[in-house]
């Protein structure tokens, strides 16, 4: 049986403000719980809904149904629900290429980013202060276990790239097509909101303008940013990944 | 005054099979209900919720906040809602790529893969009898005004492959690396479901694997489908698309 007040608690953690007070996140599902033990994210607590799941994970709590439904961000929660504590960021390396975000707000799209990241073994993820917060429900969902293994980090992005000596790149409609660019081993990519696009501060601060070419008659239209952006870190990393079968594409959404 | 008898037959088109038996879908938005006239998609109908709109659109109907919602399938109308009649697919062109999905169930998915076939100038998408509609409310959500510029075919694609004379390129887990294959001229990439890939009936059937291979630490993870077609396009293209400073990237969702 859950107390009340934990079940309050976990419930909170679906807001940020609640989220940053506790330096707690939540994670739903037996994989994505499983995950993130295994990548050694500290847990506080798991709950699971099944005792066959209490072998699978060492002190965890059996609760009914209705409790985990009082819990979960779910609809139909799906019977395991683990509540981490938020890690400590690292600092930033500065020795590969680094993907920064101007100001995602969607969940979803923030989620397949780093996912992305993942992939594509880009180890850091610089989020400007307004970008969507990462241990938001919806984006853990989107992002599988990825989350474990990037290192995510909120700052003031105006402010980092005025210090860096990282050359920066930056996504734009009327870019240079990145096809003919030499890419250099590192740097700094930046993409910018679903809207908007990058800022105008941010802006003043990139020195190289790219763009992925359109195939014949040009429309108005634009990509959604989480699909540029697997095509951008795709042309960054395909000239340097050893030509070995390993990997691949498709399957999961 | 809208009919009762009209909203009930509105409502109606959010299920595929009243879709199918008017032939007639529904699209919201200022932008993509003008989208769709301009690529010369015929209307039934367009409704407006403010007189100001009444010029824009010839022949649009004024209604009432209630009565669009009534007629939406979103939580809060956008003020524009167009009825237009499904138009007749065309032959398949085979002069180059085709896509073909093979049970793609997410609407999201198949919304962001149409947009990507019309950037990447992939004409003719196929889709097996079980992927989901692309008449589907949320679908068209996420192509924008693409659905009117791709002739997407529902068939039996197992059928269809045993007899097309192009070669066929699948998406897998374990196949060879893109970068290393010199792709030709035209050919069918087939991608698969979000849980389960290609069916086994189809793998039978192609002729290349190939994969996006992934950098670093490989680990069981994979790319959502959208994301991986959006990659799996941009090889296809990348290597005859004019060098020069046209179209882009990054901006809306």
């Amino acid at each position: 049986m859950v107390s009340k007040n934990q079940i309050k608690l976990v419930k909170s953690l679906q807001q940020k403000k609640y989220r940053s007070q506790h330096g707690l996140f939540v994670v739903e599902g037996e994989k994505g719980v499983a995950e993130l033990l295994e990548e050694g994210i500290k847990p506080f607590k798991v709950f699971v809904e099944q005792s066959k799941f209490l072998k699978k994970f060492d002190g965890a709590e059996l609760v009914l149904n209705t409790e985990l439904k009082q819990m979960s961000s779910l609809i139909n929660p799906n019977g395991v629900l683990g509540v981490f504590h938020i890690p400590d960021t690292k600092p930033l390396k500065t020795h590969d290429w680094l993907l920064a975000l101007d100001s995602i707000r969607d969940p979803g799209n923030l989620g397949t980013i780093i996912r992305l990241c993942d992939w594509f073994g880009i180890k850091n993820l610089i989020c400007s202060m307004d970008t969507v917060d990462c241990y938001n429900p919806k984006v853990l969902q989107a992002t599988m276990g990825s989350i474990a293994r990037i290192n995510v980090v909120y700052l003031d992005l105006t402010d980092f790239l005025g210090k860096t000596k990282l050359p920066i790149y930056g996504a734009f409609m009327d870019g240079e097509s990145i096809y003919n660019n030499q890419l250099p081993e590192k740097g700094i990519l930046i993409v910018g909101n679903e809207g908007n696009g990058i800022s105008d501060a941010i802006e003043l601060l990139i020195k190289k303008r790219i763009a992925i070419p359109q195939h014949g008659k040009v429309t108005t239209e634009s990509l959604n940013v989480a699909t540029a952006t697997a095509i951008l870190l795709n042309e960054i990393r395909r000239g340097d990944i050893a030509s070995t079968k390993i990997g691949s594409s498709v399957t999961r959404r």
